[in-house]
């Protein structure tokens, strides 16, 4: 496939919105507010951090310009770049920079980062007077691949992580995936643990593509990489144009993440990145898949080869007892009536809800 | 009209939920809830304030527990009295005491309260999870004809009033009008001008029906309360059903709340009570109509008289020169591309939106 502009859209209710997926394309975003909103003198307000800021903030800022939206420097804001910082404090923070700005109901954000800023930006969007328009331009390939589409926001809670949020979709997305070239190998490892994600839960022809291609994508081919991002988005929009809210299939894109999710929280965001928390979470989920004779040892196998061939740290923090583990879990926003709710593999491309897991089966995987 | 048991739906695009009005009738909200869920072991949480649950907060729990649900003690959440708590910082506590709880989210919130609990409470289940249900139990007139119907949810910033918010509707409200009894003679009055103003911009029959009850109404007679209650739902619903989100119709509903937001932000929010700063922003909207012709002589008399009649203090601070004004106006919400948008009215029954009102035609009625 030539690394040529793609568009993909995402269809919620009568609402539908265009991902634009292209190389070097960062200079159309004055061109996509301007197709997504009427020409106006609407003000633009860009949530970034300083990292991206430096590679990226001047092309953005340029294109807003030319295309004739309200954009001044003030209209910025650069919040400190980790996981810690998605919390209530720095969206107070911004609150108080767009009450200064004044910002009206008619403005409209842009999230120009990684799943951080994306997810910050939009909880703000969703809650800035009741909500404002915004548009995601995801500069990680976690961010591309997963949290720019599908409309969850959320900021983290001392006591677990995206406790406080709102479900708000974008207006758009724009990926640019040549700014994947000034990601740490770290990042972007952490980010293809999503692409992976989406072969396991949804896509065998996928996961075979990835089997085969792995090298290709490690080394951040364009055209290996315009694959993999575009059919991540793919996947992901077609299971949140079924089910936006998470009443039901869209809980299978948190395969590995219950896992993931107590294994950040045991360590404070600090240690591990949320992707590669998310790999290990999935060896996780098919061990005990396995383990329970859900999935076939043949395909279990293969999820833990790819894992591996891929890279990643896999052996969850050694202090984590079953106690722990347990009490994290049930923290979990996908737990019901009491119930731990576990995403488990079931074959290569297929995934389904377990919520009658006993704690001797839990035990055995987690020993 | 005899005082019984009354129900009235709010319908949003797919959704519908009910509105029950009655006397002595808060000991149905177990019977709400499980009309409402099924029933099931989920876990209710209370929010309310110390006031509001010396009175009410034991017949509330006795309904809810003989239901079935889960509630305990500690499933209450008491927030200090006034809107100067409607904040980031009371949210923030209220988040922390969730997390203690471990409410996940099939757990319901229910708002025990005046408009402050209902706000905040409304935004708590908008965000916490990316959204839980919850019930309204407005126990203040404010609450009952105007904040507890139509899914706006909010907190303040010190820049501004219900900046920080959401739409999330509830799945029911309960209205219990013995409740009013209990009220505070000014915070009644200040409840009284949304209904006034439901008479104003939608039902001239209505205003007239005001106009001849008056007296009965402000001795809170039980039969006269049930009338102005239900009617002020009804049209608040109505509007609501039309333009969810302030697109378009809606935004009528802010008669009087644009000069009165202004007061109560100039204030601190400390001074004057909501109710009494719309009531004191009708005259102006009144007043400002008449000069730029708008609306009748006859009918902006008709509207001074029963403002007047109702015991309001109609003059605004002394200290707010234009510049304050238009200053502390221009930060409001309905600011669009930069116009002040007034809401006027047209008549006694209508009203309309002006964007285009000069600083000539507002210093005249500010001076």
């Amino acid at each position: 496939m030539a690394v040529g502009e793609q568009e993909l859209h995402v269809e919620i209710g009568q609402r539908r919105y265009p991902i634009h997926i292209g190389s070097q394309n960062l200079n159309t975003l004055g061109e996509v507010l301007t197709q997504t909103f009427s020409a106006s003198p609407r003000k633009v307000f860009i949530l970034s951090n300083p990292t991206v800021a430096d590679l990226y903030l001047s092309t953005a800022q340029a294109s807003i310009r030319a295309a004739g939206f309200e954009h001044s420097d003030a209209h910025v804001f650069l919040m400190p770049d980790g996981e810690v910082y998605k919390s209530l404090d720095t969206f107070r923070d911004i609150m108080d920079c767009l009450v200064a700005q004044r910002l009206s109901r008619d403005s409209i954000i842009v999230a120009l980062g990684g799943g951080v800023v994306g997810d910050m930006a939009g909880f703000v969007a969703a809650t800035w007077q009741r909500g404002v328009d915004f548009v995601q331009v995801p500069t990680t390939l976690l961010a591309q691949v997963d949290s720019s589409v599908g409309g969850k926001t959320a900021v983290n809670h001392p006591g677990g992580k995206n406790l406080i949020g709102a479900f708000h979709q974008p207006s758009a997305v724009l990926i640019d995936i040549a700014t994947l070239n000034s990601l740490p190998p770290r990042e972007f490892l952490a980010g293809f643990a999503e692409v992976i994600k989406y072969g396991i839960m949804a896509d065998a022809d996928f996961f075979t593509w990835l089997e085969t291609n792995l090298s290709k994508i490690l080394e951040r081919d364009a055209n290996a990489l315009m694959t993999a991002v575009k059919r991540s988005c793919e996947i992901k929009a077609a299971v949140v144009a079924e089910d936006e809210t998470e009443q039901g299939v869209r809980a299978l894109l948190n395969l590995g993440h219950t896992f993931g999710h107590a294994i950040e929280s045991h360590t404070q965001y600090t240690r591990w990145l949320h992707g590669e928390a998310v790999a290990a979470g999935m060896l996780m989920a098919t061990k005990l898949a396995e383990h329970c004779g859900y999935v076939s040892p043949a395909d279990a196998h293969r999820i833990e080869q790819l894992l591996i061939a891929s890279g990643y740290q896999l052996q969850p923090p050694q202090d984590m007892t079953p106690d722990i583990w347990w009490s994290l879990m049930a923290r979990d926003k996908k737990v019901k009536a009491g119930k731990i709710r576990f995403i488990l593999p079931t074959a290569i491309g297929s995934a389904a809800i377990f919520d009658q897991i006993s704690a001797d089966q839990l035990n055995a995987i987690l020993a």
